[in-house]
């Protein structure tokens, strides 16, 4: 605490993100990485790219990006926004929208980030408790907002809704903005951008951090109404006018570009899960149904925390969030195969 | 204008980036980057950088970037704060020190992002003019505030002030914080980082956009007092955990362990400076001391905003600034000395 800081300063709880230690050897489902590097076609963009270019700024608008996008997910250019990872698409997008008299919903159970951002911008929220079964139930949300958001597929439980459950949402929700925030939705959900031109308050976020492989290089985006898209723009060019450095748009674009690789990795990536959920479910674990990169788990006779540590001590990092509802489930990022197998092989010499 | 959006969207006057134009053979001396590209260093490491990490999260506290940056201007690690570029740097230290009830100072002419951060804030502020020579007077400062900015060398003047005189400035202002926007420092300027440790309030920020070539990669830094890169620790890890990503922080390494080539780099700027200088002062113009990398500049007998025509019409781009008490000056940010002679040829025919 300091006498110099804003008030604001002081009531802080900032987000702490998943650790990313250094330690050889180990294998790291912590932080829901792929196990994949990015496409050779990425790496061809970044060694091709003009090093002497690196004096001038990016883009400030970043439109062959927004260009790609656009062309890929079918919407015109002006309903495509682009941010320094989607951490910083949804930061803005709390300014932009959120900030309202009514407050915020979002699910108990969910990202994390979000009660900080709203501690940061000021904005009364409040939690709607998942079901028992770890579900979201939309009708829950039928009431006086300021605005919605939620991670779908859901983190850290890694369930779905399927687009007819989002429809009904939007239908029920159409004075305030909802924001579906996608960061996993390419490991087996449908993605709401198909709404995007039937509900002007819907707002989706997406990450290049996870299915494209490029958590380094900082790259989210959302897509939505051109009205939406308009009022990103003026938060973030109050805020930061470049914050997309040339090469993270460099390699977003091929990323965008090799959709043979994307479905490869993807596909293995599936793949890698179910296998791991047969085997977790073998070993005891109660698995939720999960169609993100992770899987999320618990143990009847096992304590969590101890687990978690078991195979820390084996070198295997993993997710233990020691909160309420579920301080006895691990949040196990799919890494490669052999990965999964370490990790199986792991939790039978610890059981 | 949406219905969707805050009430502070509404409300926002968003800055407006000099262009970044696609024209073939422009001579682009808008935006006051650096003529001359990224350290040889910087280059052999952008392409050392195994790929493959990018699959990764970055190190969310730059630990590397900030050890170097400590080494090279001796203060501690925990003296060090780094962020998307010194713009993002700047958005966090107005929400880390400057949301107070009294108004935050900084002069009439200056960098026009500070009241744009003002309204996303919602920070009152006070303006107060630069002399007829456009120069900070410091005494003005010595009043009721709730912080106090300002960029040294001032921008767009050019007008440096001395240590002595930032002492006397933090002397007679102890509580509240005093940022210096130090982004032209190397051009010519004493850098204020000499009285951090004397004075707990002071946080001097810069970038790696100008002196060292990189502004397309987006790196800016903070040093001040611990407990001041704590605060802004705080704000930054409750809006985006990891600003930097993997290439950022790579080449700003490289460019400040290539101490020789950014001293040769930024002396052949200030030769231009100097040339330059002498040049418009020939032709007329009524030119202000400059230690940046830029040079303000007005014709008693020539409309700035026709000068600023004219030019463009040949293909050369400067800044012009469409505001009171500045609408008559150019401002010219130093080129190689190849263009700053293609400007004066230009300037000739204009006049």
């Amino acid at each position: 605490m300091s006498k110099y800081w804003s008030q604001l300063t002081r009531t802080l709880d900032p987000y702490v993100p998943g650790e990313q230690p250094k330690i050889d050897g180990l294998i790291k489902l912590n932080t829901n990485e792929n196990p994949y590097p990015p496409s050779p076609k990425v790496v061809e963009a970044i060694r091709g790219f003009d090093t002497d270019r690196l004096r001038l700024y990016p883009d400030p608008n970043s439109d062959a990006l927004k260009q790609t996008l656009a062309t890929y997910y079918q919407v015109a250019n002006n309903q495509v926004f682009v941010g320094n990872g989607s951490d910083e698409v949804l930061g803005l997008a709390f300014m932009a929208f959120f900030k309202q008299d009514k407050p915020l919903l979002f699910p108990d159970i969910s990202y994390s980030f979000y009660p900080v951002y709203c501690g940061l911008f000021e904005i009364d929220y409040q939690c709607l408790p998942l079901n028992d079964r770890f579900e979201i139930d939309v009708d829950d949300y039928a009431t006086a907002n300021g605005g919605i958001i939620f991670p779908n597929p859901n983190a850290p439980t890694g369930r779905a809704l399927g687009l007819a459950t989002i429809r009904r949402l939007l239908q029920q929700n159409t004075e305030s903005v909802v924001v579906v925030d996608e960061a996993y939705i390419d490991f087996g959900g449908e993605s709401a951008i198909a709404l995007v031109d039937e509900f002007p308050n819907l707002l989706v976020v997406q990450t290049f951090s996870k299915s494209r492989s490029l958590a380094g290089s900082r790259v989210g985006f959302a897509i939505g109404s051109a009205e939406l898209i308009d009022g990103l723009e003026r938060v973030k060019n109050s805020f930061n006018s470049y914050p997309l450095d040339a090469y993270a748009s460099v390699a977003a674009i091929a990323a965008v570009q090799d959709q043979a690789y994307f479905e490869q990795a993807r596909d293995k990536i599936i793949a890698s899960r179910q296998w791991l959920d047969q085997e977790l479910s073998q070993l005891g674990f109660e698995v939720l149904p999960s169609a993100a990169n992770f899987i999320f788990a618990k143990h009847p006779a096992h304590d969590a925390a101890a687990l978690y540590k078991g195979l820390r001590e084996r070198k295997i990092l993993v997710r233990y969030f020691n909160k309420p509802r579920i301080d006895q489930h691990l949040r196990i990022t799919i890494g490669t195969q052999h990965e999964v197998e370490a990790l199986v092989t792991a939790l039978k010499q610890i059981l």
